[in-house]
């Protein structure tokens, strides 16, 4: 659900990426389990001043989405008000290959992999992202996902989800982190500050076994960047090591504190 | 969608009935196409004050509705902002029988008949309805159901609904339509006006060949009131007769003008 004024701000943000990132967020969602997304319920509050202007602008932005993934809209509730924008997206898909990938299969010597790159999303990523189906349906077939999600709170917060729920800890380097050219251009933090701790980059993170891993690096099986940035551990704690060997421990929200 | 100030008003509204409300409508909407209701989805916007005290009674209302008709709440999206309370569920279900009835199966020499009676739902049906889904998936198994609709936006624009879509007419007689108590309690219209035109009644409204409606007025599958109010035509117009043998046109809106 994206409401004005939380999401986004009108007459800053487009309407037709304010739809497409309504039904983009959800193809992430189905993306973070190798989901084939099917069909779209779309359900919206228009303001009254303005609606049909928004309600075309947020169809378009929905409506060439849809297409690009052969997601059917197949229905919804369309409302007028005298309130702000309110859109809300259901997006209905089918588990692939061996079924849904989930966060709690991490394994002790998996692979720590991403898509892409982190950081400083809110420079306009966050609205006109590329949801990663196509490249976790392809991860899916070709090798063994033991545990998959999409970053949409952080790259740490969203590794202690899998961390969590497989109830085991992980090494990061620092080095290997992706960080965006948006997070370095922003200029405020330290880029690797904004990779690990900003949110809605909507790349895919995932495990796989040592041997998997190897050979995705070897033979990549999509032109997404795909980085390798660490291993799970059976030690329940999440560690950083910098470039130069010093380890300090990576917190849920991203802030590297030295030890 | 439920928006506040628009489809109810705090704190004249229980937030109970809201949440069940949001649940219910969905269920009558399946119930309309003899589906059997599966997992609901639900998304809300919480206004940031007393939001807690909403979510609890929004989500008490919708849980005890979706326990009576065995629905697993299987997600969502929970949100807080400075608006009012809008709250979106999507619903899911599965055909049955012989597959989902439509609107556009009606034959001439059909019988036209309801579940419950009409009219009023303002003075409280509207929050406290029972959708219909028991006695739908009966009458699915029980008659060859050619034509379906749940009566949302009045007795008389529905069933235009079901014309429509089937390309066919209709004979109403105005005496078998069964008046709500509620229609003639609230006095300021004639009964039959209201019981014609006022929406949210969430009744069964469905076509079946003579013999089979014959065999349900005979055998009654469940409590749940049933009547027989008329006939489908080829002629494509909607008449509808009154005791006096009188016949006028049955408007969309349900509004009856003598000819």
């Amino acid at each position: 659900m994206l409401m004005e004024g939380v999401d986004f701000r009108f007459p800053d943000a487009d309407p037709q990426l304010v739809g497409r990132k309504a039904l983009a967020v959800c193809l992430s969602d189905i993306a973070a389990m190798a989901g084939q997304p099917l069909a779209a319920l779309v359900s919206i509050a228009l303001p009254k001043f303005s609606g049909r202007r928004l309600a075309e602008g947020v169809h378009a932005g929905i409506e060439a989405l849809a297409g690009e993934f052969s997601v059917a809209i197949a229905g919804g509730d369309t409302n007028s008000w005298d309130g702000p924008l309110v859109l809300s997206v259901t997006l209905l898909g089918q588990p692939t290959g061996s079924g849904p990938v989930r966060r709690s299969g991490a394994e002790a010597g998996d692979w720590i992999m991403v898509t892409g790159d982190f950081g400083g999303s809110i420079s306009g990523k966050h609205l006109s992202f590329q949801p990663r189906v196509a490249e976790a349906l392809v991860l899916h077939q070709v090798v063994r996902l033991h545990a998959m999600i999409d970053v949409s709170d952080g790259l740490a917060a969203d590794l202690y989800h899998i961390l969590d729920e497989s109830r085991k800890g992980a090494v990061v380097r620092a080095a290997d982190v992706p960080v965006s050219e948006a997070a370095r251009l922003l200029g405020d933090k330290p880029p690797l500050e904004r990779a690990l701790g900003d949110g809605e980059d909507f790349e895919l993170l995932f495990t796989v076994p040592e041997e998997d891993g190897r050979r995705l690096l070897a033979n990549p099986p999509f032109a997404t960047r795909l980085t390798h940035l660490g291993e799970i551990t059976d030690e329940r704690r999440c560690r950083l090591i910098a470039a130069d060997g010093r380890s300090s421990s990576l917190e849920r929200l991203g802030w590297v504190h030295e030890i």
